[in-house]
């Protein structure tokens, strides 16, 4: 009788994340292996294991029981490597140029291990340097597009999408969003971060109480619209991109949300560039990323409702009025973002990198107008070109 | 060691469903207990056991593993056992009153033991005799005002609230609802059942290309939007009433969903008899009803809201627009109720049993034309008032 040797949860360390490597047949056992720790020990820790023979290399990423932020520890579910693992997966099915391969994962040890994308660029900082990247609206475009159409109830048989919305609940992940980009900006919480200069513009949100009305009406979407698998998280900071490539990482925020969401947050992650831009061909460049995400998700997205057998779908108008709803809602998740990155727990570097303090506090305030804007006006910014009339 | 002995479903007999309920102490030893079923056979047994001693008696529900629909038969989860007994309880948690109480349940014979409510009559039955409920809309107000709000994330923690979702899961369900609400009574479909002399009016429902089209978006809300514990099948057939009494029984539909979904169903099943009704004041009996219903689900809900501690729930004017949307949403499914009612495959008696043909099929095209107007209009309908002008 075989004996079962249960698993518990444990650190890895470099050499045991080797050992891993190794008795999963990753590499030949016969290669020298290094193994270095990339990660920012935040949240997870990431190993980078690399074969000097072959050359070949992986990633390992490992979720902690807890999250760093500002000092503080606070407990966190491990579960959210079991969401990652099939997130990446289940996108990778969808759009396997943009999403890397996931060679292993194991829920007990919380880990996820593959494609190592270290020739690659975390797109924030790429950008923040003034990399150019001709290709990642275009293909964030077509991530979105593919994920949020082929996990939505226009592509999936609703057995197969309620399963989803099971395996994919994903309660802790869910309220640090809820708390941290819905409430807590537009309260007077502990965990907002601002600096005194803006104290004035941060007083007048909390007292805007149109605007805080029309940011519950998005949080209670956030809460109840179950309408596409969502990345959850989806920044500059969790895509790696290159000349000609762009990877979507991270998934550990995924759950069944609002289809804007996710375009929100990027969009909004490309206006702090288009904000601290003051070139104007520098700044007409994500200007450009901007349209060209909007138009990819909406070209993508609609090719793939063309060929969806649902009775519904050939219906005249239906399919206009799903992206007009997308798009409004875009518009205003991409306000909460702008708000919440300027003022809240979780800074973005495009804005608190600038040096020079007087610009630094004059983008802020531009953030937090155009934000307060958005989510103000989203039902009245009918097209990408509105948007970008604001912008420019 | 004891030896644990696996249960597996089987169909209770009389004998059975006597020994379960002795062996569950429900009744004393001494007891002589008698056993009918009273069940329709279509979906589940119902077997009532009563004891000649005590006058004491019992419900024992046990879904089927098929449904019979027009001669038909086809499998259907046993899973609607656990859905049923957990939302009864959940139900009665928060509206006692209206909620019959489960002595006992098991999943793995797919039964519900509860409270004998044989005193009572099923609403529908009442209302085509001309019974009067004094108290039905009240009541029904009430309960949707509870569940619904203590459901919702205006309550709820959202790890408790996102756990309900989970545990209440229901696509076998809803996919009856989602097939014969939403989309076969609106397409040529091979379920739908509708008179030879309804037939210009049903072509020119299929051909109502914008009718179509809101259905398609009041279908995509039932799919995507989980805003609280719905009931699913609030029909006047899953009412037991009387003088001074109410109860809600049947709530295996249960499944998070939008809140205007049950308000609408239970509305349409009154208007059924608004419709039939010829005399004034009988008529006029069932129209106040409606009102009730509405304003009573509405202060009901009104007043939990003003004693949540959510932060956003403080924020004038968001309950007015969780109101005006759910209130839409109402009028909305009603209209698709209507329609599915009349000519799809689950009909209504208070319309099946006219005898008078030509009465009949003027009731029948009165309801498909409410039906439409109010899935078209209901954005422009802004109050139970507007909807009751329409009916006299």
């Amino acid at each position: 009788m075989a004996i079962t040797q249960l698993k518990h949860y444990h650190s890895l360390t470099i050499e045991s994340a080797i050992s891993l490597a190794k008795d999963l047949s990753l590499f030949d056992p016969s290669e020298n292996l290094t193994c270095e720790e990339i990660g920012d020990g935040n949240l997870n820790y990431v190993f980078r294991i690399a074969s000097s023979e072959s050359g070949k290399s992986i990633i390992i990423k490992q979720a902690l029981p807890y999250a760093k932020v500002v000092g503080e520890s606070w407990p966190l579910t491990l579960d959210r490597a079991r969401i990652e693992a099939r997130a990446l997966t289940l996108q990778r099915s969808l759009a396997e140029r943009l999403v890397p391969e996931v060679y292993h994962s194991d829920e007990q040890l919380a880990i996820t291990i593959m494609e190592d994308l270290s020739h690659l660029e975390i797109a924030r900082k790429g950008l923040n340097k003034g990399e150019i990247y001709p290709s990642l609206s275009k293909d964030i475009g077509e991530f979105l597009g593919a994920t949020l159409f082929f996990t939505s109830d226009y592509a999936l048989h609703p057995f197969k999408k309620k399963g989803y919305v099971k395996e994919f609940s994903n309660p802790e992940l869910c309220k640090i969003t809820e708390d941290l980009v819905f409430t807590d900006p537009f309260f007077n919480s502990e965990t907002n971060e601002f600096e005194q200069a803006l104290e004035e513009e941060v007083r007048n949100l909390w007292d805007d109480l149109p605007l805080k009305l029309e940011v519950a009406k998005l949080k209670r979407s956030f809460l109840t619209e179950g309408e596409a698998l969502l990345h959850g998280d989806l920044h500059t900071g969790s895509i790696f991109a290159g000349k000609e490539e762009t990877k979507v990482i991270d998934p550990e925020f995924a759950f069944y949300g609002p289809i804007g969401f996710d375009l929100g947050q990027f969009l909004a992650n490309l206006i702090f560039q288009a904000v601290v831009r003051e070139e104007k061909p520098k700044k007409e460049e994500i200007l450009r990323h901007i349209e060209t995400t909007w138009d990819v998700f909406e070209s993508t997205f609609s090719q793939f409702w063309d060929q969806s057998e649902d009775a519904y779908t050939k219906i005249d108008g239906y399919l206009e009025y799903v992206l007009e709803k997308s798009f409004a809602d875009t518009i205003g998740f991409l306000g909460c973002e702008l708000i919440r990155r300027t003022i809240g727990l979780a800074h973005v570097e495009d804005l608190d990198s600038v040096q020079d303090e007087e610009k630094r506090v004059l983008y802020k305030k531009t953030c937090l107008a155009l934000g307060r804007e958005c989510i103000l006006e989203r039902h009245r910014i009918r097209s990408i070109q509105d948007l970008l009339d604001k912008l420019i």
